[in-house]
């Protein structure tokens, strides 16, 4: 082996909220962050989007990164909240989210536009293969909290997503979420 | 890429019981698939010990192997009862253990016979580093059910600790469960 073993450790997860013990990294997406991701516009940029609370290992294909993420209710136009989303740097990289509170759907997009919709909910294991975009939308009226497992080389290419769009947006319809086309989705 | 990408897919877990929907792959092991593991003779090697229900993926290092373990209460003489435990074949492998009901030990040793136990409780994620055996103990009095997340090419070396044992014991002493050294260790 290249270098000493780890040494085994725990982190402690709260179901309902999500928050770690102990929880040194947690990333703070506001609305302000999604500029330009929302077809419509963002009326209140201060407003929390969501926390993702990391599991720190050396990020090496032979570890597992893991975290927390905790996205909250709401929408933006007929939007519902949603994380950025990406593709994974090394593109096979596959990645495991189980929901453990709230409701939600996980859009997955293959860079030629093909697209997947997946119900999470509690007790959910969604497999996201390698290849897939993968991002996360609120909704319910609670946080969607959920455990992402995914092998610590994957690495994060969210360039891809921020200029051209995921090709389906999840709108508020008559009798609840619809997927819909994105009128701004660039496609390749 | 070498093959077309998976498609995307989700399985249910019970956290209570660790059942999932689908569950197509289940793993039995009965006391008599235990022989030889602990200090006492087994009395009745029918017993239910655990079962592993498995998300089959192809086994590759871009993927992620991903199982449930529910593991009985009970002991054999005076060792509560456990699960075989393993090295990964691709030593440096790692794993995350959440454990989602019941209540028990993660007992991990390397190759020069250092342990390290964790508690398991509900909400607990224990990462279990590469290089590191793992067997998890039930201390409790109920099912201890744990989701097990791991890459996918790690691969299994049962061999050596059926042939060597794990340096430490659990059994249950005056005040509770007590990690003693194990007699029958062969050390390397
Ligand atoms: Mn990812
Ligand atoms: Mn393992």
């Amino acid at each position: 082996m290249t270098s000493a073993p780890l040494e085994p450790f725990a982190v402690t997860i709260d179901f309902a909220t999500g928050a770690l013990v102990p929880d040194p990294d947690v990333l703070d997406r506001r609305l302000a962050d999604l500029d330009g991701y929302f077809v419509a516009d963002i009326d209140d940029p201060g407003v929390g989007a969501y926390t993702v609370h990391e599991v720190r290992v050396p990020p090496t294909g032979n570890n597992l990164l893991s975290s927390t993420t905790v996205l909250a209710p709401g929408k933006v136009g007929d939007e519902y909240f949603f994380t950025k989303g990406h593709f994974h740097a090394i593109r096979d990289r596959a990645e495991i989210y189980l929901t453990l509170s709230g409701e939600g759907l996980l859009v997955m997009a293959l860079e030629d536009g093909r697209t997947v919709t997946k119900e999470m909910r509690p007790g959910i294991a969604n497999y996201v293969p390698g290849h897939w975009a993968h991002r996360s939308v609120n909704t319910g009226t609670t946080p969607l909290v959920f455990y992402a497992v995914y092998i610590g080389d994957a690495g994060y290419d969210y360039a891809t997503i921020a200029e051209r769009g995921f090709p389906v947006i999840v709108v508020e319809g008559e009798e609840g979420p619809e997927v819909r086309p994105n009128p701004r989705y660039v496609a390749s």
